[in-house]
């Protein structure tokens, strides 16, 4: 058994939440009625933590515990439980500027690492929505708010540099979470690891090609030194459509426990890569054909909505700012030359956060295919060989974003390469200028 | 009055230091004999703390306290007294890597924000050798050793992640002395500001041309934005031709209250920047000419020196590591193929390192001629005319690096360009195109 984190510290279950939310008066007056009158569902079906959805006569919330250890796995896998300090943490920070893109906070109990928070229902995780062909246009508009916003007002250009600088000293003790990045996004797929998924026979090959290649592991080296030493933002750190939810009104980000200050890409190049994979994963998930190549066209739509959208808000958000920010310091174009210059300094700002998204997505795609924490959306193709073909497609797009990234100066770029790579096959050889 | 930092907190001075070192039994042992046998030199020289040199029977020691406010300008310059911590922090990070190339600490209080050191006799400061026109041989190898081991050992080359976010978290807290770089470094010098000090009316043209220059202002954000947001490695923050005192045989770097990660070309450059400085300076120096002309021949031997030396120990550390560290991550690169690429990688991370060091060598130049905090080199020449002309051809390069930073590919083509700038006067516009 391992350590509990404080003697005072309980695991929670379904059947003592109510006991534990009952010292909550907040929470108490939120749900309404008497502890015997809550019904608690266990929820969880993410991968490290315990999650209950607790309904009273008045209302409901959702209950959110840290454990020692990730859940799915078992006390096998140790994992430090302050995490839940800093997913508490990246929510506050947040709060102020992503407002309703997230779900409240109701109350955060750091000695059982427990996060009361807003109840989401009847909201649906965006993976479900994109297995099951169901599309939400708003949704892309939506994550692109919320990252523009949050990309903008935890750098450098919104406050003096202090601000930023006391984000960076709180979410750089998130160590534990970011083994696990620095482990399955950036080393494990480039090398043979017990805890690789990589479905044999059909992508052995594929998996020797990324182990061999050194040009491709040069730029993994390049991407893996801008996550720990690009310190631009604060990151969500696992911002995927297993981490939105969602309703045709409205759209949240939850799971903030990844978070990190890191390159303003990384979320960006992480939702674009789970698209990506989902429009693989289509061409071989059951259901009828016409509509999943219908469903295809909405995702490209929505991949080129959600850049766009996030670059006009970014500009804008800056724009709408007087320049109270140390980066790019006012004072220094606050006449007419530096003024236009300062435009064109924005344009190149974000450029610079599409070609880190370029790379960031490449490599989510990689560690979701040859890695330990697969998805939902090839596990429901039937048949190791249709899902291999799948896969296969989107690797040889990540390999070509990583090895010829000229290639794919903007998003149109990247969303027209999607059917040049889907017939590849398991030879990652005879084309690798793909 | 200031608020002391606690009730205990007594400022020191020469009179009580024997009764504070009495209560510090390792040092009483290192001096011998009574504090009535013990005599106290106040010797602060820089320009924010008080330190005395104490002397026992038995032997000395350095006795550096922190104070709430700026010494040279007292309580109206207040500042976080705690910047002592992070002096020692520093010391005690860098120790196993830069051993005799710093002083030993004894004793650290962190009530009394007090650092007792190794007592450094008869070291002077290399700022007044430089002046005196006394060469030091030595001094290059030892200050390039002294960067390369810190820049090489508090990087994500040396360790996994974990062991620089824990430097990050701390020394991120350490803003009092960055708010001092931010506006004395990256700000003041492109405004017009009280604290600047520019040599009217000779440089005031000068001190328009940088105001208004947008390409130039451009790349002060771009640098900027790399301090403030490359983690790359612990560094000094300071580490000028003031912050070492030296011998013949002994090079020690001192005064470490600035240190930050960063990026580590900040410190190559900014002790590059003094050595040209010294050279601006020296053709209007007092003194013989023929022997100034032969001491700038050696302080051009000493830069080139000072890089070649390294870059070359900064490669032979990484070679000699067994790839231990999450950046160029040692399983990626273990294979012949991937060790010769590795070879190439390192060339690259350091040719970075020197883009680097010649964008800020650049903003240390002009900060110390247009900013608050100058320099003795310049001042020691007689008459103001005569010092803004030498102080113009250090701007005039200085421009030009930032302006045309291709045309300064290694350090032989900036030591090249030395006497290009030397006569430039105080019209910086005839030739912007230098």
């Amino acid at each position: 058994m391992l350590d509990a984190p404080n003697s005072q510290y309980r695991i929670l279950s379904a059947a003592t939440v109510p006991a534990y939310l009952q010292t909550l008066p907040a929470v108490v007056d939120r749900l309404g009625g008497a502890p015997s009158d809550w019904t608690v569902r266990d929820v969880a079906d993410g991968n490290i933590n315990s999650v209950f959805l607790v309904d009273g006569p008045k209302g409901g919330v959702c209950v959110k515990q840290a454990l020692p250890y990730a859940r799915i796995h078992g006390e096998g896998w140790p994992l430090d439980i302050n995490r839940a300090i800093y997913e508490d943490a990246y929510m506050a920070r947040l709060a102020p500027h992503v407002g309703q893109l997230a779900p409240e906070v109701y109350s955060f109990d750091a000695e059982q690492f427990v996060i009361v928070m807003e109840k989401l229902e009847p909201h649906i995780i965006l993976r479900r929505a994109l297995i099951a062909g169901n599309h939400y246009p708003a949704v892309p508009g939506a994550v692109a708010e919320y990252i523009a916003q949050a990309s903008f007002h935890t750098s450098d250009l919104a406050a003096p540099f202090e601000r930023k600088a006391t984000d960076v000293s709180l979410f750089s003790k998130n160590l534990s979470l970011q083994r696990i990045s620095a482990d399955l996004i950036f080393s494990d797929p480039y090398t043979v690891v017990w805890r690789n998924k990589l479905i044999e026979p059909y992508l052995t090959a594929w998996g020797a090609a990324f182990r061999s290649d050194v040009d491709l592991k040069s730029e993994v080296a390049r991407l893996r030194a801008l996550y720990f030493g690009k310190a631009q933002s604060l990151i969500h750190g696992d911002l995927h459509s297993g981490s939105v939810m969602v309703t045709a009104e409205d759209t949240r980000v939850i799971d903030g426990e990844f978070a990190w200050i890191g390159p303003s890409g990384f979320d960006v190049g992480n939702f674009i890569a789970h698209y990506i994979m989902a429009w693989y994963a289509k061409d071989e998930q059951p259901g009828d054909e016409t509509e999943r190549e219908a469903y295809r066209r909405l995702i490209e739509t929505d991949i080129a909505a959600f850049w766009s959208t996030f670059r006009q808000r970014f500009l804008e958000i800056w724009r709408a700012e007087a320049g109270a920010g140390d980066a790019y310091f006012g004072d220094h174009f606050n006449d007419p030359a530096g003024a236009s210059r300062l435009e064109s300094l924005r344009q190149a700002y974000v450029d610079d956060i599409f070609a880190d998204a370029r790379g960031f997505l490449a490599l989510k795609v990689i560690r979701r295919i040859i890695g330990y924490a697969q998805i939902a959306d090839f596990h429901v193709i039937e048949g190791a060989e249709a899902q291999a073909r799948a896969k296969a497609g989107a690797l040889a797009l990540a390999r070509s974003l990583l090895l010829h990234p000229d290639r794919y100066p903007d998003i149109a770029s990247v969303i027209a390469a999607l059917p040049r790579f889907e017939a590849v096959g398991f030879d990652p050889h005879p084309s690798r200028n793909w």
